[in-house]
């Protein structure tokens, strides 16, 4: 496998990501890599022309540009070189720790949306009690109307379904139970998802998402999506330390009882999470907290090997393409060229 | 202190409010409750007259109710009568388990608002890693205008500042530090929260919330709020369930390291931290979660004992004196009629 790596991507770049390839190529012997940015950066790093090769690119899409106007300007831009090698087949997935606005801007200019997919939203994986759960979108579009809901639920269905299971149960994440709960977004989206060809489990609430059991996705727009997925982090991160300085204090708890508690919870960390992926476009996108260490930047790597080697993409496609000719509502199946845009209800 | 406590509330009232006021009677010896509810509820209690009292009340607002104008409707609704103690002086404080709105609607319509607080919001204290974080709305509005979430500020600083933080840092939760990151909401309401009397750090984000150090208070709308105070309490029960899992499988792990897992996590619980405090209200209200055990209920009861001893609504009122004459916008100083309605920018 071979991942296109955008070295101007994160609040810290290039350190941690160059730190990141230099992790890839001790770490995961069956995966290459493709550096994207300056090549003076790259000269810091063991280029080859085997394992780790570059291709130059010198523009940035900064984090206070608005994403798509600054995409479409930079031919140059690092997330836009990425999407076009994914696109002509020159690396199997693209990991970017940039602006996340600019690199839906860039898959969806480069690689094109699935069919049935209006905005591809982000997708974490959480790693819930009761077993993985589907979480998107987690903050690609900050606004969503209830079309646009519906049309994350369907992709993340097939996601799901690409990932193993077998009739994935979609839940809409509110605030209570009962079908009325929540904003007006939400009491119209319940409407939108239960005429679905998804098996549709109703509202969910915060602690289904952690917790797991109730629904295998979870859909919610990318504002709260967002807000939601780095508190989640944050509280593993927060209730590990506790527990550790804890044990810590007291003398009779054997030094590696302390590493079982960083290995039973380490996988809730966002260094190991390894990214979210873009759902939705016609390639294997992974986006890492702009804040990733080395260690989180390995991890997007992997994350995005993982996908490309399995035919995560070709796979939702296909799923997707089984559900979304069930779906009646134009506004799901075409593409909207506004946010804001209101489909038929 | 005595506390009016509501049996008709939550998910499985009465039994767990009943079992929450007998651990009361044995656990806080310097609480007396006054139970609002039908008597033959009541009649299962050891009632005394002295410590445990009751007043009739059969109605309930249901949560599948309008709850504003349920409660108008019912002037015997058990949150109606709680308010009414809390009022005449016949309770310190109040507690429910039932609907928020309800419970909002009947402590505006009872006690009256605060000057300056046109909503109420539902604040709750998350035990964040750097110290407490004063988290609102958790709950009570889910639509929010830029001036709700600028009169939010205002009350959680004036909280915060009844609670002994000397120059409350108060941020606006959103999904990215920069000015300009978030939904339309955000970016009208970071212009609103800069131009107040509160010392603004800008934007927080999610994960600022269980991690703390960034800022004493959070500001958000009811709906991100609910999401995410549940995800982050359910989150610290999965990874306490996980370190506990992992640590009980080893043999060399002594007991009591398991008990101090417990005790070092145990106050994030929803069972343990109790409730949060309706702000901005003539009185001290307290929300707990619908699916609250007894220990829940307890914990609750003990914080409104707690909130009514310090007199922290007292201290915020003057608190939030302080900063209201040094606002301009009306929409932050009249009460709204209506939460869509929009205010002067």
């Amino acid at each position: 496998m071979r991942v296109a790596l955008d070295l101007l991507g994160g609040d810290a770049a290039p350190g941690p990501v160059v730190d990141g390839a230099l992790l890839v190529l001790a770490e995961q012997p069956d995966v290459d890599l493709v550096l994207v940015g300056p090549p003076e950066v790259a000269a810091r790093l063991p280029v080859d022309g085997e394992r780790l090769t570059v291709v130059p690119a010198t523009e940035v899409v900064g984090m206070d540009e608005e994403p798509a106007r600054a995409v479409r300007a930079k031919r140059d831009a690092t997330v836009r070189v990425c999407a076009r090698l994914v696109r002509d087949g020159s690396a199997d997935a693209m990991v970017s720790l940039g602006s996340t606005g600019a690199t839906l801007a860039a898959a969806v200019l480069t690689l094109h949306r699935l069919k049935g997919v209006s905005r591809p939203p982000l997708a974490a994986v959480v790693p819930a009690l009761a077993g993985p759960v589907v979480f998107l979108d987690a903050g690609a579009t900050v606004e969503a109307s209830p079309e646009l809901l519906a049309s994350f639920a369907l992709v993340g269905a097939a996601y799901a379904a690409a990932r193993g299971v077998e009739r994935p149960r979609v839940g809409l994440l509110t605030v209570g139970e009962e079908a009325g709960k929540g904003d007006l977004a939400r009491k119209a989206a319940h409407e939108a998802l239960a005429a679905l060809p998804v098996d549709f489990v109703g509202n969910v609430e915060g602690r289904d998402v952690p917790a797991g059991g109730r629904a295998d996705v979870v859909v919610t727009d990318g504002f709260t999506g967002n807000v939601l997925a780095k508190g989640l982090e944050a509280a593993a991160g927060t209730v590990t330390a506790t527990v550790r300085a804890a044990l810590a204090s007291r003398e009779d708890v054997p030094d590696d009882v302390l590493d079982a508690v960083e290995a039973a919870t380490g996988h809730m960390s966002p260094e190991v999470l390894g990214g979210a992926v873009l759902l939705g476009v016609r390639g294997v996108v992974v986006v890492g907290h702009g804040a990733s260490t080395a260690r989180g930047v390995a991890s997007c790597v992997r994350a995005a090997a993982d996908a490309a080697r399995s035919d995560l993409v070709g796979r939702t496609a296909r799923a997707l393409e089984a559900l979304v000719p069930a779906v009646s509502q134009p506004a799901v199946s075409q593409p909207a060229v506004s946010q804001s845009q209101g489909g038929p209800a």
